[in-house]
């Protein structure tokens, strides 16, 4: 797939300034699995204390993650991080990754953990369709145009 | 979607093991361009050559990217660099990272790069899909399971 044409607003560059880091992968991960506490975060990524915090409140800036206050018996007040609507689209990526992981990295053993169907119990898998309902293979059959919005480098 | 279960053995921190670093996922865009000189990564990305150079030797050594040897008149030897199938396998997440940032962070001017069907120019979307063929929304629809090759934590 040849790219004919450059922009200078890319959408990945644009992604990556925000989740490009493994440990924010990471935390978006926990997130997903439903774990919301900064402690059991840590516990779980062994991410240093100041690198959670400072990814957390970046995430949160970011509108990817909002703070609930919560409070145990006997405890100050918390915070609970918790998915936004616009966090929880980040969900194809997420599984994009673990995808790419299952079937390059994990050899014979297979994967280890399967993402299945509540409904029936089958795998899920990410599929390439057009707006016009066609099945896309991949790369080959996409042709990459400038949108409204490109901002076009000069060559 | 809660998680009832932990494994040792991620596929997500494994595959940021190898790809979770900005400059490395902007290589791999312009590998997905067409771009195959190190003169050109590094004048589209703007990576500082060592980076770039390290980056590339990654995934080399990791077997996404292969190394084509060519000959400009007059010039020594170089290395292009190629997607393996390995490397084109990542399509899906670099497709994820771009929707997401056109959808969060174009903006009022629409996206930059619209990918089309190159059979009939329809812009592409990513769907879910059980292996049954049912239509899958979300993270809601979807149970994790323990995998084959599952390395459980102990709680």
């Amino acid at each position: 797939m040849n790219v004919p044409f450059r922009v200078n607003n890319c959408s990945i560059e644009r992604t990556l300034d925000i989740v490009g880091e493994k440990w924010t992968f990471l935390v978006l991960r926990e997130a997903f699995s439903g774990v919301r506490r900064f402690a059991d975060m840590q516990a779980i990524t062994g991410a240093p204390r100041q690198v959670l915090s400072a990814r957390l409140a970046r995430l949160v800036d970011e509108g990817l993650l909002r703070k609930e206050p919560y409070r145990e018996p006997g405890q100050r007040q918390r915070d609970e991080y918790r998915l936004t609507e616009k966090g929880r689209d980040l969900y194809p990526l997420l599984v994009a990754l673990m995808h790419w992981g299952d079937k390059h990295l994990s050899g014979d053993e297979g994967p280890p953990v399967l993402l299945t169907h509540r409904d029936c119990g089958a795998p899920i898998e990410l599929h390439f369709r057009c707006a016009d309902g066609h099945e896309v293979g991949g790369p080959r059959e996409v042709t990459p145009v400038p949108g409204e919005g490109a901002d076009l480098r000069s060559a």
